[in-house]
């Protein structure tokens, strides 16, 4: 399982993942889920992934040759697409493509493989924006209404992003969110585990403002974790029934 | 979909159960999930239910005239079972038995039902103790470890729980726990609705101590809801990154 989560906000995003990768409970790994194209200034695109590792690091690779090729056009190439709604599709038709040959392989084991993602970037000239593009290879994009998207297990972080999160927060209360909401999923389940990856993309940079890996005994996110801990027990406690 | 959640504490259980019910996104209606068997001072059981409504209703209707039968024992009747445990065999197998009933029914539109339950109760004598009664009729208890049970969608409403409860929690302490994961579940999943079912037995009182529906617009609720909102929020804005 994985969890990742972004955040569009006026201020720019914020984008979270963790690591863990396994096949069955006994087959576990550390695998990064979250892969940077970058040409600073210009543009940067992050892609977050979710789903079967073969099929996901197959599109990861198929998008670089892409983009390496001596005939890469705006077509197929998410560094020269003219906009970030021609990257999501780019990507989308890649993923798509990549499952279906996948599936075909195991088909006749009767298994079955799809990866989704969650695609981030900002080219000059143009706005912020973030998609999720599901195991078909269609999208949805993060809106003012709903400024966060989320894949693999999302359900229980969401809560706190509900509460605490909309297009005006800061991106430092943005890094504090997507952490407690992570933190929530890493309590709750095992397949989704440290160290993180955490980025922050601020608006109109056209590069990554700030990029950090998180690993296990990481000393601030068990303070902030507790610290967190402690505000809700104190919160509860102050309410009445 | 549904949400029901059981405490079980040092002072007594807390039970709390959504009322909705959906075949499709366009067919809602309101239904109990709560349904309590009692001979006050004597023996309290307490069933919630989350599945297929036409599994949770028959499983319910043929307790009760298991009950009734003038051949009923501690073999067939929960309200005459020795322990809280044959209890939990009882309604184990009766679920077990009217899934297979239905699915046969069933398979020839290649459809499928079942639905789980959460039994919680006491003899008089015996310890209070809760069960989550699988659909194939096997079940597990909540233990001090683990003083929580869940059936339906749990996952938005796990993170408060695992924060908060634990076997000392008082029972105010407690109802307020439950309605709180409620609360957080209710904003997240559609088919999750009010009004709630909301029900305490304290330990060793062997009858409902306290019962309580909670309609749409209950304005305790309604200010609890918010109060924990603000409460989220000032400690979010407390904790530094």
């Amino acid at each position: 399982m994985t969890y990742c989560v972004g955040l569009l906000l006026k201020a720019g995003m914020v984008l979270l993942s963790d690591t863990r990768t396994n096949a069955g409970l006994d087959n576990i790994a550390t695998y990064r889920k979250m892969f940077t194209f970058e040409e600073a200034g210009e543009r940067v695109i992050t892609i977050m992934t979710a789903g079967s590792l073969s099929v996901s690091q197959t599109t990861l690779s198929r998008l670089r040759d892409a983009i390496r090729a001596t005939d890469s056009d705006g077509e197929t190439s998410i560094m020269k697409a003219p906009t970030m709604l021609k990257v999501a599709e780019i990507v989308g038709n890649m993923l798509a493509s990549v499952r279906m040959d996948v599936e075909e392989k195991l088909h006749s084991m009767r298994q079955s493989a799809s990866a989704s993602m969650i695609v981030a970037g900002q080219r000059r000239g143009g706005n912020p924006r973030m998609f999720l593009i599901y195991p078909e290879g269609n999208f949805i994009e993060a809106t003012d209404d709903t400024p966060f998207l989320q894949i693999g297990e999302h359900k229980y972080g969401k809560p706190i992003l509900d509460r605490v999160v909309n297009m005006e927060t800061s991106l430092e209360d943005a890094q504090k969110a997507v952490l407690l909401s992570m933190d929530s999923t890493l309590r709750s389940n095992l397949s989704v585990g440290m160290p993180l990856d955490l980025q922050v993309i601020a608006r109109d940079a056209c590069e990554v403002t700030m990029s950090r890996r998180i690993e296990a005994g990481d000393a601030d996110f068990r303070a902030m974790s507790e610290a967190w801990s402690v505000a809700l027990r104190d919160g509860f406690q102050q309410i009445s029934l």
